[in-house]
């Protein structure tokens, strides 16, 4: 859990585990400007396309409570909604306040939206985590890449749920853990929730596990998305597309886990999904609550896409709330109606 | 280059650019002991398995003009045949010396032998540079991976040796520069070589060049090797393999170019090369002269094998000081003979 929210008569308060400053330091923010919550958006103080969405709905109840006129709420939903271009569930959920808003809804209302979509999450985690643990066996050896545990949304997670929930039905599942270059989500979240949650894993560098699969060593991946397309293909951190082409040479399943609300309606193939690029800093070195290290010439041109596009052929299962979906459901447009 | 000999009838005086400090400090430091040479060796402040072979028979010219008996000669040599298990050109060249010493040499000619395995590196980098340009054509954009040029070596290099070579040639050539994790060997040291010769270049994540070929921004790869099993097998920095299987899914070819000397010809293939552990620590952080971070759970459990060896399925050519190899040629058992 990286969000805290306190909803009443009078106000929303909302707190964020700063996860920039994990796993050396937890520290909580408090976002009370929409300034600050862009910022945060954008500085990945916040992350994890779930979780987005709702702090982007918490965002706009509480401004709503603050008497901003419709006009104004709505300039703001926008500029939320434009924080990060990738992740599809903040601008699913900021559609969904901006409908209440359009209809004049009181902000008492707006403030139930916000808190029902917080609800929501924990319940579309819970059974993204029921579908996908049947597909792990006891003695798995589980590639996963990036973070997509209780930091990226506020439930279990969602390729992550799926592993804890098979670790808590007593498989016993190891993990590896891209460290997930550039900003190491896989080194400093994932690793740190695992051994939190007392599960068993081995951090390596991304370029690694291709050769662990050629040892037999890696068994399965399971990865998050932040968009997917209603053809299958999907678009995940930076790296995810590489693990799958890893997957198909090795002839391992890849699995991706997310709420249908990650699914885009509105894009026929992965090639319609905006691609995020990042700033060429954290490619030439790294920095957070550890240090902040400039390693490359500080002047070498740099390409730092955030995420890249996996294509539905490469996938195994969707593992979404409503299923686990094969190929075959896909082609039969499941995508499109879930 | 990244290592100064002086030889003369008293004494050999070696120093090496500490590969370490760079880009940021460009630092040359003197080896005058046997355990400093080791260290530095472990430590990689001299790399690249030509120029440790390089750096080696200099290390034992220079201990035989201090007088060493025949056994504390051949005590030594072993320690710095073992200072690296998985780059043949130490052992080999270290091989070499050790005939000399065994058949009782003088220190003079100890001395000879070692300034001319020295000239002979600058010979086969020039070789496999020429072999190697033909194969690269103007408006290629290069994927290369580690660390293969002047400072892996005391010629031009090997990969980057050849990529040079089509540079000088006029070819515009670009190149994708691999960061390298963990050591970062491509971001510190590829990128500061290219920089300084003016040639066009990109740094990356290593996760990022899956998804820059599918796009078409890549159109070959080429690497270096650490050792060579005679079935065309090779084992080099670890995500070399990773690189080879993402070629192969987008119809790319991969180059690995080596001296002759990284055959082993006492390997049949690539599973009998050992593969070098290395610290936890390198992959939980970063460390050199910008600073020593830890980004990731200080006890999360690690797996950091320095080298993958990838199958000569995956290559299209090996590109040595003797010809650009193809794998027909392989079949015909041309490694065996080199």
């Amino acid at each position: 859990m990286a969000l805290r929210a306190k909803i009443d008569r009078v106000a929303v308060t909302l707190q964020l585990l700063d996860q920039t400053l994990l796993p050396l330091r937890e520290q909580w923010i408090t976002i009370d400007t929409h300034t600050r919550m862009i910022e945060a958006i954008q500085a990945l103080r916040v992350r994890g396309a779930p979780l987005l969405g709702v702090a982007a709905g918490l965002m706009l109840a509480r401004l709503s409570r603050q008497g901003l006129s419709q006009g104004a709420l709505l300039a703001q939903a926008q500029a939320l909604r434009d924080a990060r271009p990738t992740a599809v569930n903040l601008a699913t959920i900021v559609d969904r306040i901006v409908e209440d808003i359009r209809q004049g809804a009181l902000p008492e209302h707006i403030g139930e939206t916000a808190v029902q979509i917080f609800h929501e999450d924990v319940a579309l985690c819970d059974r993204i985590a029921d579908h996908g643990a049947s597909l792990l066996e006891d003695g798995d050896r589980v590639l996963t890449h990036c973070n997509t545990g209780g930091l990226a949304t506020v439930g279990v997670g969602t390729a992550l749920g799926v592993i804890r929930k098979a670790h808590e039905q007593g498989k016993r599942i190891h993990v590896y853990v891209d460290e997930t270059r550039p900003l190491l989500q896989g080194a400093r979240l994932t690793a740190w929730e695992l051994m939190n949650l007392n599960i068993p894993c081995t951090l390596i560098a991304d370029n690694m596990a291709a050769a662990l699969m050629r040892q037999g060593r890696i068994t399965k991946a399971i990865v998050g998305a932040d968009r997917i397309a209603t053809n299958g293909d999907f678009a995940n951190k930076i790296g995810t597309y590489n693990v799958a082409v890893s997957c198909l040479h090795h002839g391992l399943p890849l699995y991706v886990a997310a709420p249908h609300t990650t699914i885009d309606t509105g894009c026929a193939t992965g090639g319609q999904i905006p691609i995020e690029q990042r700033a060429p800093r954290e490619v030439r070195g790294a920095s957070g609550s550890f240090g902040d290290v400039t390693w490359a010439p500080p002047n070498v041109a740099v390409d730092n896409p955030a995420f890249d596009i996996t294509p539905a052929t490469l996938v195994d299962r969707w593992i979404l709330d409503r299923g686990a979906f094969t190929k075959s459901d896909i082609h039969k447009g499941v995508l499109g109606s879930c």
